[in-house]
């Protein structure tokens, strides 16, 4: 019965009930995580593989330069080719970084600040400075633009990615909107890929500002849930297509291919944007790790062989946001407390509680153990204006962890639904 | 004989000389360099086994953490208290980083610069901001405190460390001055290891501002060129004993003890410097590479074997550093047209050539196929006053290249003499 449609009486009666299954579940003394997008360890040791490719004794890049030393500060060649494929550019239009694509974010920002970018005033020495944040979205792009001073603007998401009437309207206006995050495929957390028509319009964006940058992080370009996926537009290309090739800077990374904490970040953009970041990036860094680099373009050889890598992640974790949507869907659906997404593909299901809920359902779950992603994370200044955006993260504990956590999830998004109907 | 006894007659007939033989080593096209600190590739080989330390399938953390996966972001606890014991801190009192020791001190002068220094006000929000320069000095430095505008003093370097009269005076009276960049054991290039007195002086710095921090870059610590090396004072434990232990910040690196590419970098000092730092530090990484920290602490065992394999660097590199100044010695010393230093330790050579012919050395090695550290490179904004320093860098090149190296800058060396004598 909706929980909705239930009278006073009912409602204490539901509550009781769902209170003593709470407390059940509290003496239980779980001990389980599930607030952050990490691999669990079976899909670590898909590339142990990796850890053996130097065992023929080949040290030296296509270019002759041994990769155990220094130089190469914006990676080796056959990394660069490799990488490119991943994230759709050309080889001159990249910097392989070194393992974490939010340090590279947060350069590239840092630079924009301190320097400017292309020659206009560095962002430090204007009054304002404006990012558009679709929400919800990644906590960590939001305090990066935070650390800065620089506002955030809340844009709503929508099926087919962030609201572009709004973005459009926003950019063409106002000169101190410098710049947008977005997660293009499977974002995080809503698991939404943009549409094609989403994508041209970020490609033919007018801004105001002449620095204006999107912050495009395909995060998870290729880490499909379904075995014909469908993949978002080439924002690049496309704004090639309209001479406004600038106006982009794309991330990614093989934090969730390969090794979490020992991956390989990289970035593209119009070579413009590119040969500019290069000319800062060696104040900063000698070279990035390109033992690493090359221990990927060993492993995996070219493109094609990373993707069936991810295959094999797939056949791992897909099972996993099987079982969070189908027990949602047997447990919430019926009682109208909530909804959530059914990804694609990415990391995360998000999920909407009745307003004013999500705060005290992540602390009922941590009170009987359960780390979620805190409530408000998905927006700037950690703020959910309804309360109510939880993202949840299945790929790290084991199914039988998973399912456990998710009965409790279940009793817990039931009980504080119950006590806010009550309390109306 | 001294080529300023000679007349001109005699300059002649030697630069004539000299300019024939220049001429015999143009025509054997060299393309050597020796630009910049390499190991060379005998001293990489040192460290093969540490890619294979994790054939034992031990990943785990000793607090559990896989190490291949995110998290720690400060590092594991074993590389921190191997680490500890290399820079002199404790292991409440370390962060380690990356690859890179230059991006952490980058890091580091960026957050000061937009976040401040322990509640001081951010420099980026102050009209100027001064950094003290030891000359000569490390390039990559000056370009850091260059990077964000900061106004560099020249300090002088006597055999005992930086000019501490100068260092006292200057700190006292302006508070604008925010920061000084060291390289206390074997400075780079001048191999001057700093006097007891000089890292007491430093510990008991009385600036006008509170946010003046030491930028102690002890790159060197233990990269000995002799047996039984002295080691500098530890200015933590000296600041400690005088309650000024937030005035300096340590830095480290494992660059040219395992792979300069591959490395670890790490930064110590007093636990109120690193839990402000480590604050800042989550918003621009997840994590470092951990998989590479437990290497070098698997491959080394503790510091003593890190020492241990220092031993055969030396054994490695310490001929190179003979040669060089035996060569100078023998032919450069009877024409009194140079003078450098005999380092106990580090990785260079610093050579002072007669005022006004550096760059004019540099370009006629250029010409002849050797490349060397630019002239100037030593001195902020690249500008050595009297035109004289030239850095030399001999671990790279194989001792038959290196000796023909050589050969071509003594040569060069008197010929850019004899031009500017008899340009007088």
């Amino acid at each position: 019965m909706n929980l909705f449609q239930m009278n006073k009486n009912e409602l204490e009666a539901f509550k009781n009930e769902t209170e003593a299954q709470y407390n059940d579940f509290k003496a239980l003394g779980l001990s389980l995580n599930m607030s952050r997008g990490n691999p669990c360890k079976e899909q670590l040791e898909l590339s142990l593989g990796m850890l053996n490719v130097f065992d023929d004794g080949n040290f030296k890049s296509e270019n002759g330069v041994d990769v155990r030393n220094y130089g190469m500060l914006d990676g080796i060649p056959e990394a660069k080719k490799f990488f490119a494929d991943m994230i759709g550019v050309s080889d001159d239009e990249i910097i392989i970084f070194g393992n974490s694509s939010l340090n590279a974010m947060f350069w590239t920002v840092q630079t924009a600040y301190n320097k400017g970018v292309l020659g206009a005033t560095p962002w430090s020495k204007l009054d304002k400075v404006k990012f558009l944040c679709p929400v919800p979205g990644y906590d960590r792009h939001f305090k990066v633009t935070e650390f800065f001073g620089v506002e955030m603007i809340n844009i709503p998401m929508t099926a087919t990615g962030p609201d572009m009437d709004m973005i459009e309207k926003l950019v063409a206006e106002d000169d101190s909107i410098k710049g947008i995050w977005c997660v293009p495929q499977y974002s995080n957390p809503d698991g939404i890929s943009y549409s094609d028509e989403t994508v041209k319009r970020f490609a033919n964006l007018k801004p105001a500002a002449k620095d204006f940058r999107i912050f495009w992080d395909n995060a998870y370009c290729i880490h499909h849930l379904t075995e014909n996926p469908t993949v978002i537009l080439n924002i690049l290309d496309e704004a090639k297509k309209v001479s406004n090739e600038d106006i982009v800077y794309i991330f990614g990374s093989t934090s969730k291919i390969t090794f979490p904490g020992a991956g390989v970040a990289v970035m593209g953009g119009s070579k413009k944007n590119i040969d500019e970041l290069k000319k800062y990036l060696g104040i900063s860094i000698i070279s990035y790790d390109k033992m690493n680099q090359f221990r990927h373009v060993k492993f995996f050889g070219n493109f094609e062989g990373m993707c069936k890598h991810m295959d094999k992640h797939r056949e791992i974790i897909a099972p996993k946001f099987d079982h969070v949507c189908e027990a949602l869907e047997k447990e919430i659906t019926p009682l109208g407390i909530g909804s959530w997404t059914v990804p694609e593909g990415g990391y995360f299901i998000s999920f909407n509680s009745v307003d004013g809920c999500a705060k005290r359902i992540v602390q009922l779950c941590a009170e009987a153990g359960v780390t979620l992603t805190g409530a408000g994370a998905t927006f700037p200044y950690g703020k959910d204006p309804d309360d109510k955006n939880i993202r949840l993260a299945p790929t790290y504990p084991s199914m039988d962890e998973l399912k456990k956590a998710m009965e409790l999830f279940i009793i817990c998004v039931k009980l504080a639904s119950a006590e806010k109907l009550l309390a109306e």
